[in-house]
């Protein structure tokens, strides 16, 4: 049976040149980079290299403004958590939007039970965050606004560059959740006025296990893992050295190849999308029509559950998902699909696909090649399905 | 030049074994285990196996009781703030030693600072913690005892079954970090009535970014770090897989290994330290001389200083260090060695050598080779060395 692996917002494959890369940290260089040994020197050194090459990719000129976390989840943490409760002298408001990732939701939900307030901003239903909202709910008590570059569920893309002007001009920090856009989109940190910016090593073909963080010069953060005070005193814990070199390595590939394989995505999600749109009665796409990530497709079927369709795949060999991977164990519909006005039943029903690295044009066509029949085999058994829509099919 | 590494408390080079289980998870089976389809099946059942390895590790009989973190200091982080947090209605209290991991020592600052009271437990010359006192310390506000089970700086093993009988006496928990004492000397969890337990996987010769947490059941303890709510909740982010399929395994292997190996390193450990104080005069040990881990050797000279000693032999190929990575960085002595009632000179001219697996006898010889001339000429270049001492070498 033909595997094909259409989940890469969930888990990608570590890059063989970034494994090829990381090898030796593994079994030979191993020294701690803490200390002053021939040994502890190397390492220091490879994850200073690291440290440059992430800081390339994201248009940082300042290697040291990136810190190296366990992975996204602890880089949101850290940057919301760390940011709020250092400059509670400034201010108790934060922004945020209503389609962030579970690490920043959860962790302003824990902040407001700290005495924060938080306001989450809507979207319109193309998942796009409303500015006009963000200037009404900006005061000078917001101390920090944190909104994603882009989402990763839906594939849209965020005015980034319209809320950094708006959140400066009133004085407060801007923290962006730039998991789904790294390595896919260009970012310049510095060109988009951004404080702090968060990365995950596995979204962009490095290992599991690593994140960074971007912190500008002169931002006032505290820690949230404290110890032998590792990481300018911002992340303690002996240094991952493999993941980071890792990370590194994968940022430097992805930096050069980040335009061709965009390209090469855009046109197979592209495909991808007129084709189910094309083929299946009553399907709709999720998120924006243009401005969404080249490796995007989130669709939905009315009349049947998305975990039903991923059932089906799986059993001919295709791994996609219904969202996120840190909401798809609950059986709550997808908080972004909801916030794009979409109802229970909608949201349910749908499906996401992210293509990656290994996909090719024939991948699309053996998933074009089976929904169609799967769709109408579930609507068939669906007690929702309207009598003419399946003698339609 | 002979290469010869001892400063397996700092680093450890991962099992080739271990590396070889982790390999798959790189590049081919990278799905996400909180996903239903195949891929995520097959991760999760990794995870899962990994964890039951890791418990047997430490005589757990339910896997469920062990968290994944990205290391012990983030392990030592969750236990210290999760638990005080999650407590504060039963009391305010919490008792720690003075010999501490600076990942458990740095928290109970933070903690201090928000309200909490720290008892800091005296110790003996040796580096024995002081039961005594502890029985003293314990009153109806403590909640939380965080003792190690052994300094991995100075080698000694603490009497934590007294103490657990103690702190449960008074209806305390007790978090016991594990980092130097796991696979180097029998832990059991259930035998010693530990609440929680902190691992690293790198000093099982496992992969650095990993570490676990063992949490008895019905223990009240929030997360520290949030997001889509893996770990059942206590952890949350995508698991490291690979990270975690490697530490299972090296947790497997050590726990067939460990008796053997910790006899051949007690001989190794035993002739080296027999070695240097008989061949370089005004040598001691530190640390205790006979209830010690088997790859420890921490010794002091007078009137030098560790850290040129450390340079000296790093020229010779030999990696040791002079105490903590944690702490090496700074010009601090070691905390460990003040809190034995040594002298900061004396702190300062100790050297700690960790020995591991690819160490044999040639590796001591060749230290044992060194070690007295090079002592030797630090001492005759110190305006601290007595006239006769330098006639006497």
């Amino acid at each position: 049976m033909r595997r094909v692996y259409l989940d890469h917002a969930a888990g990608r494959p570590v890059d063989g040149r970034v494994l090829e890369t990381m090898l030796p940290y593994f079994t030979q260089k191993y020294g701690n980079p803490s200390m002053v040994h021939t040994p502890g020197n190397e390492a220091r050194e490879a994850i200073e290299t690291a440290r440059g090459r992430v800081a390339k990719l994201i248009g940082a000129s300042k290697k040291e403004e990136i810190i190296f976390t366990s992975g996204a989840t602890e880089s949101n943490n850290l940057a919301l958590k760390g940011v709020a409760l250092r400059n509670r002298d400034r201010g108790n408001h934060i922004i945020t939007s209503s389609i962030e990732h579970m690490s920043v939701i959860n962790v302003c939900k824990d902040l407001a039970k700290q005495g924060f307030e938080v306001t989450y901003l809507p979207v319109d239903r193309y998942g796009v965050v409303d500015v006009a909202a963000l200037e009404k709910e900006l005061t000078e008590k917001t101390i920090l606004v944190s909104i994603m570059y882009a989402n990763g569920e839906i594939g849209t893309i965020e005015p980034i560059r319209e809320i950094s002007e708006l959140v400066h001009d009133h004085g407060a920090l801007l923290h962006v959740d730039a998991v789904a856009a790294a390595g896919q989109i260009p970012i310049d940190v510095e060109a988009e006025h951004i404080d702090l910016l968060s990365l995950s090593s596995n979204d962009i073909y490095g290992p599991r296990g690593v994140g960074a963080l971007y912190i500008k010069t002169g931002t006032r953060i505290m820690p949230i893992i404290q110890g032998g005070g590792q990481e300018r005193g911002l992340r303690s814990g002996t240094e991952n050295l493999p993941g980071i070199v890792g990370m590194g390595k994968a940022a430097e590939i992805i930096s050069a190849e980040m335009e061709t394989e965009s390209r090469r995505l855009a046109k197979l999600r592209d495909k991808m999308i007129r084709g189910i749109l094309e083929s299946v009665p009553v399907s709709f796409l999720n998120g924006h029509p243009t401005n969404r990530l080249p490796n995007n497709v989130n669709v939905r079927f009315s009349y049947i559950e998305g975990e039903s369709l991923i059932l089906s795949l799986d059993m001919e060999g295709v791994a996609c998902s219904s969202g996120s991977a840190c909401t798809s164990k609950t059986l709550e519909p997808s908080h972004v699909l909801l916030a794009t006005g979409l109802k229970h039943e909608e949201a349910h029903g749908s499906l996401l696909f992210t293509l990656g690295r290994q996909n090719n044009e024939e991948d699309v066509d053996y998933v074009l090649g089976l929904l169609p029949g799967i769709v109408r085999r579930l609507r068939v058994m669906s007690p929702l399905t309207p009598k003419e829509l399946i003698g339609d099919v």
